[in-house]
């Protein structure tokens, strides 16, 4: 089948508030071929990353993504893998280029997966689907307090594991103390508690290794992106003062193609890669960096803070890993992004959650939310509407 | 002063060719502050640079690049500084926020030099100048005999370097021996020859290593870019595998923050380290770079391929090292890059590159060339106009 339209998607809250909760915004691809639809979504930025679809050229080898896509044919996963080396070629000198491609390569596993009337991991390889562990994923209380009764509330609702991250971690070490005490009060005694920094300490070792008393007294799983992505060096010393500790270093969310998140692993020495699949160029990228990291003893989490879509896609690429047990599970979504999808992942009666075992994503779209949170926008080039929706 | 406004242009040439000429397109920055104006200017894809500095906020670590720069105050380089961290902060999730920010980086040094009356390289600690050898930058010809006619041409230009890159190099074994021949011939036995394979061989180590020994039969300087920018692992191989002859490996150009060009020296093991300050997020990383090359024996070099704006900016960050000599300079420019400074940069009676000795980036900009070139654009979200111009 022969790809004859990707489409695009910008949804968002009627505010946007300056927190950093990611599903305050989406952009959705739509790709049709062969009379079949395929649903896929890029993390974060939504007008930029239409952009980076449609810009005129600059030169060969900063073209836009589109040129790359449209028309190509679509029958088997190389054609995916290679229209990802064509963007990789032809767009590189365009930034922007690995967070557009992303959502349009999630939207061709689910095209490819539709077509074949199999799941995505299986088209990725895997026999089989194992349960994962959701972990609960909300931001840090304003105060203590507040955490204190995010955490209890985590419990009441049946998960097992909790991740707290952001402002106000990192502002003072005090502060941070009593955030974290107050996090596994809630959590009590058996919890799994993850903390996210969000990049607070940029790459201030000091700062970041200041917290590890209280981490380890706190039995912390894992120190998420203490620095900022590319500080390799930085997660390198602070992984060397963490030694002989209980917390172990994650990130990756970052990292925007396979080789970033394997540096991470190699020269950064993180326990815990963390795969963004709306940023790293989709399920493809995601799946060997999957594999690196059981080869090199490298535990591999889906990181998602948005809607069931990406959640899916995002779990496609480990789906098969069994002993990769534990995924992001994001508790706190805007309305948009619970409204996107018809049937939301939820937990089993056992707390696991299941990766569909469906066509593709096996995610259904409500084309409702599509209308019901759009954003227009127009992007006009030489007074010629290159983009408009 | 305060930063009163950031404005863009978006210039192109009438017909934007399939080649790798870099100098078709430009994105021009102009920042007003205190009564004075200053000048930078984005590597690349101008429509989507301009996106990520007007684009809607998604998330707070997700804002555009507007947010961190509009009405700051500017009196020294650490405000420069100041505003680097916050864009890579409050734009951490908008990948094309380095690049947007490169161009205003640029001309915040122009508009402090100005305010001060001091070179760009005096604001950023040299105390002198020293001149370069500037080595002609052009593409490989179709055939081996345009290559040889070109080199000629390069010898009868008075330049003592070379660099031939991109297509048809990579597509064939015999026929890349020919080409470096033919670069050898034109330019005879004492030109300085380097050779650009515009990333290529992708990852695939034997390919690139089996011109290994055609390079150094013809005595190559160094072997750039023969990978994606983010293969550190097969540059390290590659690098193994040249020991002993005499071509040195070269890359850079793609890193679009500090952390990501040290990787390259360190992991990746280039003898040459080759930043665009339109892409690494201006001068400031750009001079820390050039440190860090000193401290590691690696040579700095800059890499430009569109304006004489863009060279200035290039050429700030290393202009006090005497060591490292040698810099790009690219003759084969668009008319459009040729007419929009006033002054050119020109090799002198030595046949060497001057960084000028005036204040700011010391070129003037043609304002009708920021006419005769505009490609007009004009972005609305929600029925709103959030650029036109």
């Amino acid at each position: 089948m022969k790809i004859e339209s990707v489409e695009f998607y910008y949804l968002a809250m009627p505010e946007v508030a300056l927190i950093a909760d990611g599903s305050q915004d989406a952009l959705v691809v739509r790709i049709d071929a062969g009379g079949l639809t395929g649903w896929g979504e890029c993390e974060a930025s939504p007008l930029v990353s239409v952009a980076a679809f449609i810009a005129p050229m600059s030169h060969a080898a900063c073209q836009p993504v589109s040129a790359s896509v449209i028309g190509r044919d679509l029958h088997a996963p190389d054609d995916i893998r290679a229209m990802a080396a064509a963007v990789a070629y032809n767009s590189m000198d365009l930034l922007q280029a690995s967070h557009t491609w992303s959502g349009i390569e999630m939207a061709l596993w689910d095209l490819l997966g539709k077509a074949r009337s199999e799941p995505a991991w299986k088209l990725l390889g895997y026999d089989r689907a194992y349960p994962k562990t959701p972990y609960a994923s909300v931001l840090f209380g304003e105060t203590p307090e507040i955490t204190l009764a995010r955490a209890r509330d985590i419990v009441c609702q049946g998960f097992r594991a909790a991740k707290f991250g952001w402002a106000p971690f990192g502002e003072t070490l005090d502060g941070d103390i009593a955030q974290l005490d107050a996090a596994r009060e809630g959590l009590g005694p058996d919890g799994v508690l993850l903390v996210d920094a969000g990049q607070v300490f940029v790459e201030d070792v000091e700062a970041a290794a200041a917290r590890l008393e209280a981490m380890n007294r706190n039995r912390v799983t894992w120190f998420e992106e203490p620095f900022a992505g590319h500080a390799l060096a930085a997660y390198r010393a602070l992984g060397q003062r963490a030694q002989g500790g209980k917390v172990g270093l994650a990130g990756g969310e970052a990292a925007h193609n396979r080789h970033m998140a394997e540096h991470l692993i190699e020269y950064g020495g993180v326990q815990f890669i963390q795969i963004d699949c709306g940023r790293i160029g989709g399920l493809g990228p995601a799946k060997q960096i999957a594999a690196h990291a059981v080869s090199k003893g490298v535990v591999y989490v889906n990181h998602t803070f948005t809607s069931n879509l990406a959640l899916s896609a995002s779990l496609q690429p480990f789906a098969g890993l069994e002993v990769h047990e534990i995924c992001e599970y994001p508790t706190g979504l805007s309305t948009l992004a619970r409204d996107l999808t018809r049937r939301r992942i939820a937990p089993d009666e056992n707390g696991m959650i299941n990766v569909p075992d469906a066509p593709g994503l096996g995610v259904e779209i409500c084309e409702d939310a599509l209308t019901r949170y759009h954003v227009p926008i127009e992007i006009m080039v030489r007074n010629e509407t290159l983009f408009a929706s």
